[in-house]
């Protein structure tokens, strides 16, 4: 579980983009992520229109004595690290390599692939934990004939639960659709979530923008700035996703029925909406950073007027002092009776004709 | 009714780009806005070449007894709050309960789906209020062979007033034709208003820019940016009319016409000009602010010119004057007779020479 | 005739982006623009190989009248505020109203649409009048089997003078061909006069690069403001022709024949250079005004030297003599013989110092 | 022959980038340029695999009379004013008068259109001459079924002596290759001389790169100025060769050989090097600008640290030496001993105390 | 080998985008860049599932000789400069001399040729040697029907030790495959060292960051602008590679197996993640000069303020001390017996206020 906090501290990014095994042999399933190692815990949750079953396997024999025919089975595999485990269950289920390869790479950007007998997906789950912190989560899906199999990183958090209610309770379509409807009903929860994590990126936009009106401060900038990467970055695990599904929607390959085709389309629209509104982020984010940078020229006019205001005003008039300070001999006004007092209507009548040229320039 | 006043309170942006149920199964129609639930009310209005007739139904099933063969029938939905009464009718008329949920929704983008009996489409209404406020309006249409179905949120503000008059009044063509150039007329209406709102913006920049030309303030950056923020968000929601329209053009489902067909491509024209005029806004916009911060840093180079032109003149005859005040016992100056007109007779030549200087430069 | 002059007054801009009528019925004929009322007036040429004749009909009537076969006759309708003539010419040929709708509506961007026996194109003709104002009219033309109808806003001034006097004159190919190549011929006009414009803003962008180099002011910047502004919009009005030329040169419509398809090549050619052209006058315009704000700061940075060298000179000056000025009963220095001249002395050296440590600077 | 020179004077810059005769008919063969009429001279090669000769005719008829079949002819036409001749030569080689109006037509830009019996191109020769000035000419090609046509403006420079050379040595294959090998040998050469400019401009950015971070003037800026606009114009000169040539590459026109069509796929690849460098040029020349601003803003805070480091240290001691200048009767400090020597303390330890409080600010 | 290292010093850059002969005939095999000359040194490696064998032969007649059938031969050339020897290399594997003229041409961008019996391909190998300097290297690659050649500039540091490592000890399939898997595993090798030097620019982008954000110096700007550079440079290299693979992917050449297809879809999934983090640094660096120049606008901002509160504070403090100053008869304060005291009572209430507004203002 890699966890960004935008507006937090900004020491964490150590989430390298990046992450690839070199001098590996392509297809070595090898877990490349920052977890410990620990076992994966398997989820089983087998249904049809008239039954609902789920247990918890200890190995992979025992999922494929369980499965009965003519159910829809939802294998959720929770822990990447475990990659014997999950080597083990690729073969059974006849599962290339690669994919494998592909699950367990946490680098690996979202993609579809499909074979013969199975469709697989590579996609990325976001949301906001407890502590209301931004996590990212590597999500693997495998469409087969009569089962989708899951694999994800975290075995706490389960995004996964609105679909296993409906499940249970029989809301919906679900328990009457195929395995394709199941894997439509999961991605769409993943991008469900996506909805919830622009909806906090709109809100620290809304923050900072407040922030930037009210009393920016260098700390803004950079809280701006780091707000640009998130966009940044978020954007490009979501971008594909749009594409990929229109391509689930074209292809011709019989695992897909035409009926969830039609609730892809929807999938469609949305991944289609998130990513325009990601632009109109990146945009207002953009905006933001001018404002800003307007808003310091605002502010160091402000500081140059009250400079120049003061300057222009007591420059003149000391320099007035000065001058009957000095200790010439012959100095008339000196000794006028009222030279004293005359020199201070002067400098009064100064200071107030300043007052109005600033005010007339509109400076206060 | 969401409203957004650009040049008014900034505070009610709780205008949420994103609206979408999460948890529960596609398909599901409920109401996805902030309005107060509220019954919906239904108009009917029927007509051919020969007659026209208008009433108003109490219930779903009212709507069929009165409805004729040989018609076109115009059924108008005010209110998206009803769930039961929306659902019901769709029924009735055979709808994909994705419709009804897209309808509903008033968070989905502009979009145009066919079906096999019938088209459907969701845009977004655009208009100025009384108040001269924009406001934004979810609508829903649906194009059957002899009818349309409109969904719209407001019940009291009607943009369609014009096409119901020319019914009545039986202008132009559209007694003659068939349900689908009503369709396509009431598309029109709401294209028309696009240029309503659009002109209304570009008022706004016409006084933004005079604003920066004249007497720019902080406030005025912030108003540039709203008006950037409002033009982006505008133009989301109008954006992918162009396409879609593009789109009803090059089907060839039979519910539309070749004849209507030459009117959409007029109503394209219209939506390609409306996405060009909102491109070149935004181009506007955003010169708005160079010119704004260009302004700023004139005023500012205007406030240094006065400090720098005070300092340089005073400051030396400050100095000058401070020679004169010092208390040696030698400084046989003090004791010559002209000795303090001499400095004066200094001061003012020093004085002059450094009007002249910035008089050279082009300062004063 | 709208003209807007670039560098003239800023007031001017009443012309609107957007003309549309609301709530009509599509495919009424209503003159859309700001002219006064008056009647059209007709010109007619007639030409074959062999002849050529001109005349200047009263009525719709009298132009079937005098049109022999065999010839190629060219209609040249100016003025569109006459609804009531164009629309009884529209019918004498068999044009569809919503072409006559375009043609009246001034606000209505370059088009071309083809219909079975005739081709329809709305163009936009920019050009200097005596003035040297630019001025904007809308274009109607009509490429029938054996004639071309022109309808244009303004009797007086003729960008068609040039063909006239070929026609008349048996210069080049012309009254060899057929009414395509006439329709060609008159497009190639219109074209030849964007070149004119662009040369025209070419001049003024010169201009302003002078202005910002030698002596910026605000007014400048308003100046490229405007300039932008002007760009972009001649680029909206311009633009489309390329991609309509292109739909012309592909078309199978029999109206235009293979050896008038060569010529629209180079009328492509052009107006590919002109939209290229028009791309690089906005890159510098926008170059401009990053010319004009670096030019501003280097001013502001010059002013910021002249301060800070004289405040840095003498404000350590003035506090010697300060010092010296005091009235302590015990000052040595006071009663030196030399004292004073020895502080004269210590000031000129720190006078000297500063002078050098600011030319070392590369400030003076 | 057009000169402009980067760095040099800023007033040549009288070469309009456009250039059209207006009102004259299309295809009449007028040269457009800026030259003194001149006559062309023409050089012929003639060669095959066995045999070379080289022979000046000094009217077209010799042209004819020289040539014998089963060669290669290379027709090279430096001049173009001269009308009356090229008419006369294009006549005897069948070409269209569109061709040769466009041979003629300096301002054309680069273009290749293919005719049943050759094939004809524009391109822009780009060279830097003796003062290493950057001359642009224009170039006519066309190739037939065993000659090759070339139309230069300038009789003297040559960049196709390689190309000569290695005709005379028998050099490489083109001895025994057809006329298309001799048309891409030709082109050939035109692009290598594009890499000489573009090595050119890149060492100008190095240049201004260095003034840049050297020694920034206002001159600099306007150099980086009229660097961008000679990259733009460049460009726009050279980026439609890839495309032209990629036609070559894709035409079924027999006289084109597979053969050829082998190295310009290498020619092609070139373009596409030139035109992504160009792209890099433009990017680092925007950069050059950033740099010069931020350089500016840093050399104003330079400065304004001086400023604000010598007022803060003596405006405050000033006011003190100011205090004890007061003419009150009470002020016990002037009768103490060591009042003054005090005084002298006091402000030593002030301005040791700024010295160390700007010295921790980093600010000295 | 070219070094170039963006932290360090400048002066490297001789680096030349454009490497091209001039003047010579198409197909000439040249050496083009800047090493000494010396021998190519050539390794040989022989393998099936049953056999492994390595030699380095001394002469290309000995290489023949060697090899066996039913084996897979791979050739590995390291060093360009001996042109002789690879001219005689080519002309016994029957390769195309244009295919060697780009081998030995550094300044070649990557490209994939295909021909009748082989592919040829050309990378630029970038990895970071022992000093952590980023190297880049002209790579050759020719797939055979049963043996892959590789030219390499550089005959010490070898990226494809792991691949040869993985056939010595038969690691994954690379032992049972053939020619093409070969030919995609050093490609694969190739483009994970892409990732290494996208790390290194990562760590630059932070490093700089951190600089940004802690303490900005005239040097940091120069290290962004190179880091700017470096980033565009090598996005030249590395952007067409994924263009090549998947024309390798889409090819219908018999020399890459369906199975070797597979890996290239990983592959170009790879070079896609490539493009998309050069992508995300071009922007992240040009964040940087923003956030630059945001700071130093700050600085200047605080600068001012230090300037403005002194100045502000003590100017009209030394008025009034200036006021007392006067040398008048009458000056009726100076006798007040509090006089001095109530001066002082005066001053200590303005530089209250003083500092009371300023903190009002936040500037304290």
């Amino acid at each position: 579980m890699r966890k960004s906090n935008i507006l937090g501290k900004r020491k964490s990014k150590k989430v390298s983009l990046l992450q690839k095994k070199r001098g590996k042999a392509p297809g070595t399933i090898t877990y490349m992520g920052n977890r410990e190692k620990e076992r994966s815990t398997v989820k089983i949750m087998e249904y049809n229109a008239d039954m609902e079953q789920e247990f918890t396997p200890k190995s992979v024999a025992e999922i494929d004595m369980h499965t009965k025919p003519g159910t829809i089975t939802w294998i959720d595999v929770a822990g990447l690290t475990d990659e014997a485990f999950i080597e083990k269950l690729g073969k059974e289920f006849g599962l290339n390599p690669l994919i494998l390869e592909d699950t367990l790479n946490i680098g690996q950007r979202p993609k579809i692939d499909e074979y013969d007998t199975y469709i697989f997906g590579i996609f990325k789950m976001l949301y906001l934990n407890e502590n209301n912190e931004l996590v990212l989560e590597h999500l693997g899906l495998v469409l087969l004939d009569d089962s989708v199999m899951v694999f994800q990183e975290e075995p706490l958090h389960d995004v996964f639960d609105g679909v296993r209610e409906r499940i249970r309770s029989k809301t919906g379509r679900i328990r009457y659709s195929g395995a394709d409807y199941l894997f439509f009903a999961l991605l769409d929860s993943v991008i469900d979530n996506y909805f919830v994590v622009l909806e906090n990126i709109n809100l620290n936009i809304e923050t900072l923008e407040e922030e930037v009106y009210q009393n920016p401060t260098p700390e803004t900038a950079i809280k701006i700035q780091q707000l640009k990467k998130e966009v940044l970055k978020i954007r490009r695990l979501i971008y594909p996703v749009k594409e990929l599904i229109s391509r689930l929607i074209d292809t011709e390959n019989p695992l897909i029925t035409k009926d969830t085709k039609l609730f892809l389309r929807d999938a469609l629209d949305h991944s289609v909406e998130i990513n325009e509104t990601l632009q109109i982020y990146r945009e207002m984010s953009m905006s933001l950073l001018e404002m800003y940078m307007s808003n310091i020229s605002n502010k160091m006019n402000e500081v140059m007027k009250v400079l120049t205001i003061m300057a222009s005003i007591f420059i003149p008039l000391t320099f007035i002092v000065g001058v009957y300070g000095m200790n010439f001999d012959h100095m008339p006004e000196l000794h006028w009776k009222y030279g004293y007092f005359g020199v201070w209507g002067v400098m009064i009548l100064l200071f107030v004709g300043m007052l109005i040229y600033f005010r007339r320039k509109n400076w206060i």
